[in-house]
């Protein structure tokens, strides 16, 4: 850390300043600028130190150097983490795709989608049994009948099934039928519900909160990470903005950026990201040049009776053909990175 | 509901959305303009219909009309909500000051600062005993320990006890010890948490997510007031925006607009929504003026020492000025509406 | 226009909002729903109406139907636009790539990246001879001088030059050595500029302002249409959000949007989109693949000393690399949309 | 600046850091870290340096130290600027209030709202002749003609013109009528007309822009200050954020931020900041609390017949309230600042 002393700081508040670096633990280095002061503190502690010397008089900005997360960092680990659920593969040159509907609505339509998910290549099956709705008034899933109705999906194509989880008293449920665990966007930092779900040991896809910076996302895995769970794949959804003519904002900037910052997979979400089916596909195709490690997508056999988020969704056959699409750029980006 | 279609769409596409909406159970209502048709919806339904008729082919969008929260809004109850937990009390003209530690750190530190909040003339005592840190790796509470200690503090001062819920399973125990349930930023969206504070029936202080719209924001506090419970503070914290000289943004036209569409009293916290000392006491003033029901604000006897955001808390001394100069301004906006 | 009435609002109110709509010369159709009354405003008009309704008493809010933009709209014109100077051809299945230098800094740096330029495949050369910057204490650009640089590097290259224009009064000048006019992000709403720029006949390179939203975007673009010009090519360059991680969140569901609202062609600059180096290549592919009509991308034979913004330029062998690969994923979009 | 190291930097790539610190003027001091190595890069020079330094190899970031403002900072001139015109008087301790329309649009229009504004107890009168406005196809301004128009509502009144210009080449018509250049949010970076403006002499009232941030706004204002020309009126009208409710969010942190690192006086403007005419006064009353310099608002005799932006101003009646709560405000804020 570096802490900057305010223009004419006295002699004594830069003491109290090195004191205190001393009381952390830490080894302190003051240098004299032309203009003012600041003092380095070195050593290995990252937590806390920042807040205790921002706030001694004189001192006018602490600045952390080293990141604040350990496990999921490139610095602890370079080889790419592959996370793997079934024939689902994500991550280390694998490019899985998972798909499905918002919602599980009934066996008719699970089933049904499911066969269009895997006629089209994909390998995971998502559906949600419980859904966090914005509005008390909107449907809230079939809770265990649903989750039912993915494992029978399950059984009949073999997908993965990847399923949203949303209190720690319903992992021991989700697990008997799930094989990957979601979590949402609004429950990135329900750090309780992070620490169960690592310890439930199922691979786990975790979706960036809307607002959450690069930091705090790979700060939330690191919490599942700490528990000896590393099957952590990380979500981009798209961020909240001043745009209103898509739902989200979907900054795929971020795929590169991880890449370069974790070994953890990263997957793109064009249809939360977009919030417009009209979108989705260009933004898979975005998102596999940029780099991704995986897909998930909504779709619907008849997205119109959909009970919930249908306007994003996609019919089976734009899914067949966005992944017509995606197939082919994946095997032009394997040429490029060969 | 109108629904926008787009130029050009067919006539059977404009018969489609109409048999569509009176499947939902309203009434339709068609216009054809100069340069396209819109149909309007009506009816009181006002869950999943937008998302049915959204992906119609031939629909553009669809425009809702009525807000999506009920018991939260002034069309249904139009006298203040006022919230009361000992001398706590807040709307209908009550300002109520929250003040204290983000952390219990010790027992001499609670005690000591909630001396200085009653002195100061605040009637809530804050103190985190379960705390929700971006890292894993930062001090995460005392937890029971801390929720005795807040007890010893209010049974020494009469202050009303305001703390931290994270997780459903703890609030048998905080309820044992608080007077008031806050339910945090991170956690405004975690569904099952706001069902679970709401059934409690204790007072509940609900803070705004940094990316909430005001929407989400009341649709979160229906939630709560959905189980019966209708004693809910709605608290601005800040929200996530480019500004980096301030740790958020406050917004504060937030407090008039909430006024108007709700019944629920609205608390400012100047020192999250600022994240600097030297800028809490001015924005303390500001939402006084603009007609905040009441504060929360952070102090620490020894800010530099604190285990955790030392750098947002204000000094007693500091609180001190700040109390005496919102009391000034308090009356002068008393005189004003009367 | 849709004009929604408050719940409860008076039939004298309404019978206002009927008489003003009509003096606007309007047709008016009301619709008395369950809760309240909506009065439809049919006909051609898009201006100013939208005002003069929102502040009669009754009303809670308006709704437009109609964009406000025409000319630039595909409602207007299907078949895409396509800019052309000298060999650069951007929009109607033509990708063309722009490169240089952020400022034009001598001559043997600008002649050296021409040639880098010219070999790697790009078909335009940027360089900034006027520089927008946002210190008065920043290098502001060699001026005319620089515009002479450009010219002689066209000269021995064939490149067209497309360099940023600031003020009105220097378009003359810039006209008799530049190409293409870039009107950058902090002018896009400088609407004498534009026009300006309009009427100077030559192509136009827009870029979005970082807080511009999709309509403004197209309304700076209609300042231009409207003088007669439609040489204009619009260019996303990123927005301003809470990410700090990059130096402007791109969004490249921008591309996608604007190709279905616009006939005109979008160009995608990864290099301010992103500010970082090792990001670049990685959006410079993920626009290919969303669909994106051109690039526009900082290089630099020596970015380390770079007068200006060299941390996000490429290397030439960088860039070499980028367009290898932008050409091999621009050949699969061209399949995949044949 | 501190220039950081990425881990397992090469020592020569320190070196070559040095070498360029040294080349660039300024002297180095290298510190190792347990984990990595930083480099202070010390002396005056603010500019160009860090771009310089970030792209050597082995570097990771640079931080710089300094604000990168200097005439406008508080580290150069500690008291409080006062801008006069006439008898409006912003700053140290004076709260001055400009009011007027969005446009002027007719003789009677702008002498009765002059009236009533001087009635009210303000002291400037604001009013376009020049309109920027999103649309080519919205009223524009009556140009000259409204110059002379306010001219003679000055004339009738004594109150300060304060009008917006949009270029340069219109500053010499202007100042013949104006008392205060207004520059627009919109042309906070139209560098060549903040020289212009600043070259003229006359006060000026700079808006920030939608998504400028504080350094960006204090840097606009440097170029101002650097033509000799101090009388600079900061003015904080709002950013675009993800809020909805509210055309832009009114950030008013910025109002005490502002004061501690600048000695510009700072006016807040709650009708763009809003949007919204019911929100206007709870705002202004808050600027006050925050200790705004002034205000700029805008009323209307009939805003229902409004030319622009009518659903945010003020009707004389609304407007005269709000004046009386304001000066209530200020009072109490002279005794609380006593």
């Amino acid at each position: 850390m570096i802490v900057v002393m305010k223009q004419g700081a006295a002699p004594a508040q830069v003491d109290h300043v090195i004191q205190r670096i001393e009381q952390l633990g830490l080894r302190s280095h003051v240098i004299e600028g032309t203009e003012l002061t600041v003092v380095a503190a070195l050593g290995e502690k990252r937590d806390g130190a920042k807040q205790a010397l921002e706030t001694i008089e004189g001192v006018d900005k602490v600045v952390p150097i080293l990141a604040p997360y350990k496990m999921a960092s490139t610095e602890v680990k370079k080889e790419p983490t592959v996370v793997e659920a079934r024939n689902l593969k994500v991550g280390g040159g694998n490019v899985g795709v998972i798909a499905g509907p918002c919602s599980v609505e009934s066996r008719e339509q699970i089933l049904e989608v499911a066969q269009i998910v895997r006629e089209a290549g994909a390998t995971g099956l998502r559906g949600g049994a419980f859904k966090p709705r914005t509005s008390p008034y909107s449907f809230q899933g079939l809770k265990e009948k649903g989750l039912q109705l993915l494992a029978e999906a399950r059984d009949a194509t073999g997908l993965a099934i990847v399923t949203e989880i949303m209190a720690s008293e319903h992992i021991g449920m989700v697990a008997r039928y799930a094989d990957v665990l979601q979590v949402g966007a609004r429950n990135m930092q329900n750090y309780p519900l992070l620490e169960a779900v690592g310890e439930s040991g199922l691979p786990v896809l975790l979706k960036r909160g809307p607002s959450a910076t690069m930091d705090e996302f790979l700060l939330a895995a690191e919490y599942i990470l700490k528990t000896g769970n590393t099957k952590v794949m990380l979500c981009e959804r798209g961020i909240r903005t001043f745009e209103d003519h898509t739902r989200f904002t979907l900054p795929l900037a971020s795929v590169p950026y991880l890449h370069e910052k974790t070994h953890l997979p990263v997957v793109v979400d064009p249809s939360h990201g977009t919030g417009k089916a009209s979108l989705v596909a260009a933004m898979a195709r975005a998102a596999i040049a940029a780099g991704a490690d995986g897909l998930i997508v909504e779709i619907h056999p008849n997205p119109d009776k959909a009970l919930s988020d249908g306007f994003q969704a996609l019919t089976p056959t734009q899914f067949k053909q966005m992944m017509s699409e995606c197939k082919k750029l994946a095997q032009c980006m394997e040429k490029i990175k060969a």
